[in-house]
């Protein structure tokens, strides 16, 4: 199928040229039309650390024009197969999470009303809450598959309902996800809870710390995730905390003793046969990062999101 | 008089060690027995560009470690005459500025009490609202001294109320300052209202732009602020993007065309005779600024409220 | 007149939100219709100490979301007068001059042939001989006024005549402006020539170094471009490093003793009454800025250029 | 038992309030009633190649505030276990090594005098022999449990005797540690000697480099530590540079090939049964850190040595 | 053998005297009588995305004052066996890439002419061709070891036959190596081509991904290498971007998922039995490095090809 | 006169090849037949609060490539007037006051006896103690023009005699200088001592505080050093936080509300008529630095320096 919405090519416009969009691609008002649609949520008013991850979509934007179409690694072009478009970002309210709440959740259900898969660029973690409550608007609680180095299970924080260590309890409570088919993955560091895995337990999920990763090898991972998740619909959020600071320093949270860019760039490849229905990246925090190393991993991780969704697009 | 609370001398004590504490004064749980109290309010949630001024208190803190004691232009040491000490941080909650507003004012309420002058140190320009609710609760509505690239009157900024663009209307909807003796100075930029100055003046507040000040001079401008507040009580809030970012890169949204150090230390100390009340800066950004020279002007223009202070002390 | 192109407003859209083109305006492919149009030319290759000016155009749109429309002092709201967008970058070809300079040609020709003003995006220097050339094809031998620390006037640098040294050479011998009108203004530093000024004064042109600026006075030199351009029609030409590196380090060839922010936005609005066709601001080079200062002082730079059209296009 | 010093919870007062100490621990001045105490050496003079690493107690402290109580996989929460303050900085002497040392060894002798288990926070590595003197007066000679790039077991430095590359030669010397148990482990790098192996082994020492750690593998590193140290008394010394750059380049002498976060954490945890006396952490530079990564790996290990002296505590 | 250009030793001088030469080796105008001669080709012109690496050379001679002259694991000495100096930088064109070819062309062949090995800096990877071009007039078509994540192989970039990403592409037709024997290991990333091992095939090359090294691992991977290059006179060209930005983030066009600097260097030294006629390393960008940790490893690769000459020198 | 040594010029040779001396001069291990020399003192020992300027002259020598031989201002080509060299870096010991000053002291009586003039890059200001010592040894005491923030006239810091703030109270007791016909100007901030006016009058110094410099005006200001200095030999060093840290922000006790980069190059440029006998810049501190800023004004205020000897030279 031919595409007419190919991104310039880098071999014949330079990569500085025209950013601004997600690999240089057309900016839309609208999905319609669009396999896949992605935008920005840049909103970090739920930080409990540093802020700034407001800044996060565009820094992902500008150095994702170093991002060419074909993954060779699923060998597939996602320009040929797909059409999408970057959205730009919701409309979000700093310093207001409800408000906020509302503008995301009126973006993605905007999205998945015209059955395009929504791909949103984060800001802090808190904003997959509002994206879980549209995708449920549509699909029913589905699961969830999470990579992070925090469980985000908090109840409350600072006295509030609602922050980046909160949405996934939300979630729950709302009945948005699926506990006892979703899974969380590389939670380490200190903790206030000396055993989140109990928590995470009580709340129906399944947490694997990054110490059990290590014992079990990726290979048992993958497996334990597929057979968890299995053809549930599922919403994938990757928190870039989940990868160690030295290839991911620009982020409001981070934890040490964290997984490599290599390594997560194959998990995201290896859960390629889940059923998604969406996807995010959140907390990347340009102030803190240094060479665009932690917004470029970021970038290639929506590209991983969007091979996912080539392959299977052509296997239709 | 005596004073046992003398911070260490970098003669003998390296000013890199033990700091944590303005000017490594002691910390106290309480004004009570103090002339002055400092105390940080790192809240950033109600800014509109660049979050991160939660960081400020600490920059300045750390920083101002350089500092000395003697005042050499006002011929005063400040712990000669002044008995102080950092209070810390206000217990601020992230993300919500009304639970923020109630221990801001608590904070400054608590210092007010005891009759100790509260010195706040920023966090983003909303904080002042809750400040002067607490000293309006103690002196009725006082007069503004406010050194600012931006008025701060907006009514609404992305449909809301409270935001660091908003303080000074809620201010004087509230009845916390009394426009008619109240001065803003130092605005510039682009701007979305055409005329400032006839908003603020329908408000009834004096506004000095920043190309005014440049056509009547700094002598001109002194005598104005001087003839407007007159003897009535004054609180004096200083955003540090009044100072060029040249000087100031540090903040969250700077203004070209700005002041120099030189200019802006020099106004603070002019204005010492006026009937001081309170006094903050606002706006500190660490993770924009570099060298730290930001935070290290933010100290000095803390030092110059100090050494008032101690003048004022002294002559009593 | 109406203008439905009014670019979102920060009160009610986050300026982080939606960066990618000048102040968010809207991007488009022609000039057709429009009062100026904003073009990138991100091409770094003639530069003879750091590159890295590439990304300039990039840096300059990022931060100019900060800018609202309003210019207090020229008393005009440029999206109320005008009609502009942003029409992206040139498709430039880094490492190759002349093809680079094919694209500009033509890119600004595009704008010029609909009556559009180009207001260009360095960039190194050596783009402002591609649009000169785009420029006198349409008006013949225009003035220039040049704002720079270097008179780049250099007839070769490294045997080479295209290099970022040596566009005004040039473009006297194509006989693309007039030095009989022709200024330059605030060249310092270091030479290897023991007198630019006679050479300036060789080819023509009147050459205006800073301590001339500093002894005259900013009246008697605004009098003297006034008078030495006259009524001609006027390519303004600014690069970055006029300013004192304190107010913008980013860029290529930095020169100590160099003019404020104030000063420089002043003197650009001062001569506002010339009668310019284009106008370009080269030399952001944002891998040595930092807080964005230098970009965000460019930025503003390009809105006193949009000031002045606007004040002109009310007026007619 | 219960313990009213546990620092403040981040669930109900932010991590970037009140930085200033060690996780916000209490401050105190006597070690008296303490099972552990935190106190900065903030000496850079002994540094051959950067300095600046007097701000690295400050640096570690400011980040430490992101630290939490419970360390899951020792299954401790530090806090319930143990009672502990930051004592602050020692009052070394800029530029002086042998009053630095006398104040050092008179420090770390007053919190050995009060049964505290001294965790001091460097300050270049030449520190470290000043606290084995305050030990070994206690304790006689200890083995050395030495993570680092380098065998700091030169003999002179630019003809000196005392500089951060002699300290354990010095110790030997002295009768400080007791070589037969002592081990160094992670020397890599290019070098002056060609076997400092061998110069290890004439001292008595077992030294590790990198590449034999790679051999052997981490269960048999591990294994070899603990027959060396077996059950005498010990000081862990941990050098960050014994870290890889990707994960620690805020320090003063950065040695490529090192080890990740992950291998050092688990490296520490996994010795947690020897007879620790004290420990330190050296070699911590933030001027040249980024992200603050180096500083917070930092605080992850002192954090660990914590955890082992909770874990035995909590066995008593 | 007695070599009295022995580098000052940093146990006498400090490292950071004297730094402008790698190693603080002495500079020489002429190769005559050297084993080995440094040299530096600071051309950027050539790049596609991110400028700047001509300040590649003197940040990997800043830092290389770091190094010493040993070995351990080759045991060798390298000023013991070697001599060998810095000379200089060639005096390329920036902005002209077939003058700076020329320069470079001339200054590599005059070190072969007196059979000494060159070693050069760069410099974006469009050098090697230069290089290439010496070395091919001296001893025919060589073999290629090429470290890498792009594998350089384009036809053309932005219409040109000329550019970092073409110069192997180029190498092959101008017969400068032979491909049959040539290896290029590490490449990945997104690309245009969706197949570039195919296309390395037509071309006679051997073409290992890094996905392809992950599984076969490094003793395959060099078995393989030293099998295809087996005796053949052979050119190591290591562009930095091999490494992952981790490790190595000051670079042009770097790429996640990479090798770590233990890899990397472990690669380089166990393929020293090969027949080296020459060795670069390309692409060190320091505008975008930070903490010097990508210059530091550049240098520890020069010094382990140094190694690898003083290996063979001894063994001659 | 023809001079040989003419440093390249960047018309012909790019200003980023060959870096690693001050304007690419060549170096030279004597200072025979020179008419100046320059040599780098890079200690930091000596540093109260921010260590590593001792990197400081490696930074001016890079970023001096940038300057070329032309003084405007003065008429005259330092290279066609003088002969001169870089001699590199003196042999400091890091840590090591007094066998610095020996070396010290050694290196600039050695520049002394062949008739040259010194100039010394520093390193922290405690160096210009031993040039002095040099200095006076040749010829006797000599005034002092002192450019600083700060007077560095303690008697003791630490409790030790020999650190930055002390070198002049040391000079002066040594008899090296002439308080008679010695100048201080620039003192300012926050002090210790209440009144340093008194103390440097006691001594019987001139001090000219930054306040009284504004109130003065430049003109008189250098009338009053002229005046005061008389045709005595003078040493004029210049502590680079003189400079406002806007444009200096690369040290290591930066001093806010100071002079810009235009007035400091033109006192220096303005008594160029005072017989000068030796130069230093001192406290430029690269890991504070950003965009090279301060490093360039420091390497312009040493072209004056050169400036005004040519300028000498050519009247001789």
């Amino acid at each position: 199928m031919s595409n007419t919405k190919q991104p310039a090519s880098a071999l014949s416009s330079p990569r500085f040229c025209n950013m601004g969009t997600f690999m240089r691609m057309p900016k839309s008002e609208t999905a319609e039309g669009l396999d896949f649609a992605i935008a920005g949520a840049p909103f970090d008013t739920a930080s409990s650390f540093r802020s700034g991850s407001r800044f996060g979509p565009n820094a992902i934007r500008n150095i994702s024009a170093m991002m060419k179409p074909n993954n060779v690694l699923l060998q597939v072009n996602i320009m040929d197969s797909l059409k999408g478009a970057d959205m730009g970002d919701f409309n979000v309210t700093p310093g207001y999470i409800h408000p906020t709440y509302d503008a995301i959740e009126a973006g993605v259900t905007s999205i998945l009303e015209k059955n395009a898969t929504p791909i949103i660029l984060g800001g802090d973690h808190s904003i997959t809450l509002a994206e879980l409550r549209a995708v449920a608007k549509k699909y029913g609680p589905v699961s969830l598959v999470h990579f992070d180095s925090h469980s985000d299970l908090c109840d409350e924080v600072f006295g509030q309902k609602y922050n980046h260590g909160t949405p996934f309890r939300r979630a729950i409570e709302e009945g948005l996800i699926d506990p006892a088919h979703s899974i969380q993955i590389g939670m380490r560091g200190s903790l206030y809870d000396p055993d989140e895995h109990k928590l995470a337990a009580q709340l129906g999920m399944l947490l694997i710390p990054a110490h059990k990763v290590r014992e079990m090898g990726f290979d048992a991972l993958i497996h334990t995730i597929l057979e968890r998740v299995g053809d549930t619909k599922c919403f994938l959020t990757f928190d870039i905390d989940f990868v160690d600071p030295a290839y991911a320093p620009g982020t409001g949270t981070p934890e040490v003793g964290g997984f490599t860019s290599y390594e997560s760039l194959n998990l995201v490849r290896s859960i390629k046969d889940l059923n998604f229905v969406g996807f995010d990246i959140v907390e990347v925090l340009p102030a803190y990062d240094h060479g665009e190393i932690t917004a470029y991993l970021a970038a290639n991780i929506v590209f991983e999101y969007l091979s996912i969704l080539a392959v299977k697009k052509e296997k239709q």
